[in-house]
């Protein structure tokens, strides 16, 4: 085909996969086997992978574990959607990713589900890879994108009609960022991105540090009368109550740790603070179980019992709080106390996770007790270097990230769909907005975090039926097998 | 400006830079100054660089060199030319890109040239650097790369008035492998990159081995009669003469340090392999001094010394080489006797790039003396990993810089120019022919080595003209200029 056909057939294209969501939307509801939406079934592999791909002295190996359904796979043209795996156990991810696995029957797709190193069952050195910052070195994003570049490869080159199989990067939260940065960093890997809920510009100078906290309140101030305003009241009314009643505090949260002193009531605060902060990232319309089991609409259920007027004493405010918590925490009826320790499943790896945040995923937050139900706190760059410093003996880069991924400026990229939840505080640093053609922008109004990527639920508000961004993958298939269709 | 306006602004921009180039083409010679076309002068800086980029353990910094002319800048959205250093001294690059100095003044441009790690002045482990694998482990392109990026980033937010400039990543040869990487990793860095003499596809699986020398054997074969074929039948002369002449080799040759076994022979033979090939990368078409001082046109020169017909004895075939040899390395008659250890100038850092080759930069090379006109020599990655292991207790990783860097697929990247050179044997793993609009290759049919980075020539054949290039990379520049402007 000569050249100024495959250039007008380019520009014809871009408007195509416009076209080709819409009808993708309209007929989504047919083509859909609900009664098979738990059937996850997948076999598990491992791949040996460079513990180090950015240098040559540690020339070690580790198995890097991913998972495989091909079950619907037509091998002929058919798509690999391939999950970039972010910071916990894969297959918890891939049992909270309905989305991939109701359109792969659709698009006659295979799944990969590839586990980002340092966690699950990726461990570059076995039980010592948190043993201290030496082997917690090869833990980065770049390390793992390159993890997911040279699995693709290895699955392009050994999975038979794998070959000429069009990858498309799917991820959700920090994977959701990898997926975004995998087509960036690694294009011939991957010929787009379905980037859910993903802060990519929530780095140093780019988002004002308090978006993320006044967009969980403004989740808080609409989902019942004076509940944003309680919780700011009530920080006040804990610390009133710590100074003499920490006994009470402890019973009327049923702690399982009764708090024993002043630092206690601290951490206590913190602790509720991101309770309040992970009922906002999941206030899905319906029962789920993400970060924990809870009801439809979780921050409606919590600001039930937050509704007081003014003339609420602190003991009842505290009382309501307590009650907030329990939804959150105790929706089965099954804890028999509180745990100040955790406020979300054992799936994610925390640790790990805090140290991305200390080396290079530095995100400035901060709240202002104004703008958001919180009390103030600034964002303290210092103050943050130095406990990590402490913790793990290195200090965070603080402009690394936008060096490295180029921060606002994506102008030069192409085939990337950002989704962001309207309800999601991450959406505060996400691509909300398009940015060409091919790099596009969807919002969800009333969105958690990545919501999208959920099975598909008849309570999914009307604008936000997965249909939405299936259809935007869609669109990106649609997309490249036009390219596809040029090439060969 | 509303979106539907700058779609049709850019889908003109593409074309227009075509029409940029030839205006430039037809202007340029009026526009350049050539009495000033030695005056280098820049000032020299250092930047405080992570050792490692990758990872937190190893915190360490290092400085830098980079080299700014800034005097023909114009501050108010003049670009700067940003030349990506590569395996060598700085100074002697900024000495040898005259192509660069002048365009400075017609596009009003800032200079900067980077040190590459591990070359020149830039040393992460200042005399140490190369005392181990562990202290070599840092030397990669990847590092170079974020090494550019981190100094983009620091020029644009600390020189005044560079905030809003354009920067082009301009190289040749290596350096012209990290411009297009530099573009196509860290596009926000640079709007565009003018790759010179860049064989980004001399690697494992993409071209065949053997094309390198049947290149350098054609520069001979087209440059006198029966060139290549006497050069093909030295290597038998040699063997047959070194089993009982070696003082007699030694002598005819003014060799420093004289052959003594069977060993030294064949190292002998390499070097003048070696020769020759260094002799078609700088096949200039006048006098000048790149790796060695050499005469206009020199393999031309070279084969002056090699017509003999097929009557010719070993011993006179061996004379006439030696001659040709001389051509090379004693031009300016002040050679007293011919190094085998060297074949070219001593501001290139061998060793580092040796470690390179031994690591992610493997170019696969063969000969099989039948379209080429050297002995047979397969390929051999096993033989050569071992040498790796043995010298430097790395081995190298064959498909990783494919994985890395695309390999063939460059179909999502923008705004590079690959020129080469039809006399260069490196153009036989370069971009050699358009990939799109924006991502474009120029054959110089005459051109040896990155010949369009040198300063303009009278005796450069016209199609040769730097002006070809420096068309393209004012059309880069057009071509951002449009973008910028659509942006503010």
């Amino acid at each position: 085909m000569s050249a100024w056909k495959v250039v007008l057939l380019l520009v014809g294209v871009q408007c195509l996969h416009v076209v080709a969501l819409k009808s993708q939307l309209f007929t989504r509801g047919d083509a859909l086997d609900y009664s098979s939406r738990k059937a996850v079934d997948y076999k598990t592999f491992y791949l040996n992978q460079k513990i180090d791909h950015f240098g040559f002295f540690e020339n070690g190996t580790f198995k890097q574990r991913y998972l495989v359904a091909d079950q619907h796979w037509h091998q002929a043209g058919g798509p690999i959607l391939f999950y970039t795996g972010n910071e916990g156990d894969i297959t918890w991810f891939c049992n909270n990713t309905g989305f991939m696995w109701q359109v792969a029957e659709e698009l006659g797709a295979m799944l990969v589900f590839a586990e980002h190193r340092y966690y699950g069952d990726s461990m570059p050195f076995g039980p010592d890879s948190y043993s201290d910052s030496k082997h917690l070195n090869y833990l980065s994003s770049e390390q793992a994108l390159a993890d997911f570049a040279v699995l693709i490869r290895e699955l392009k080159g050994s999975w038979p009609g794998a070959r000429s199989s069009a990858v498309i990067a799917v991820g959700g939260s920090y994977g959701g960022m990898l997926a975004a940065w995998l087509r960036m960093k690694y294009p011939s890997a991957v010929v787009g991105a379905l980037a859910a809920s993903a802060p990519i510009w929530q780095f140093p100078g780019m988002v004002p540090c308090g978006d993320f906290h006044r967009i969980v309140s403004q989740d808080f101030a609409s989902s019942g009368p004076n509940c944003d305003v309680n919780i700011r009241r009530s920080w006040g009314a804990i610390d009133k109550i710590a100074s003499t009643g920490l006994a009470w505090l402890s019973g009327t949260f049923s702690l399982c740790a009764p708090l024993k002193s002043r630092p206690d009531s601290v951490a206590f605060k913190e602790w509720l603070q991101e309770t309040w902060v992970n009922l906002a990232m999941v206030d899905y319309p319906y029962e789920a179980s993400f970060l924990q089991p809870l009801p439809a609409w979780p921050v409606q259920a919590v600001c039930r019992h937050l509704g007081f007027d003014s003339s609420v004493s602190d003991y009842q405010l505290l009382q309501g709080v307590s009650e907030a918590a329990r939804v959150y925490y105790n929706h089965t009826g099954a804890t028999a106390c509180l745990n100040t320790s955790s406020t979300a499943t054992g799936s994610l790896g925390f640790l790990g996770w805090y140290y991305q945040a200390c080396t290079e995923m530095v995100m400035p937050l901060c709240t202002d007790g104004v703008q958001d139900m919180f009390e103030p706190q600034a964002w303290d760059f210092q103050a943050f270097s130095d406990e990590c410093q402490a913790l793990f003996g290195v200090r965070p880069r603080a402009s690394w990230a936008e060096t490295l991924y180029g921060g606002k400026d994506l102008s030069a990229h192409s085939n990337i769909i950002f989704s962001n939840g309207g309800l999601d505080p991450w959406s505060g640093g996400g691509v909300t907005r398009n940015i060409s053609d091919s790099v596009v922008a969807i919002v969800i109004p009333q969105g958690a975090h990545h919501l999208d990527l959920r099975y598909d639920n008849e309570r999914d508000p009307p604008a936000v039926r997965g249909a939405l961004v299936s259809f935007g993958i869609g669109g990106i298939f649609s997309f490249l097998s036009f390219f596809n269709a040029l090439e060969t």
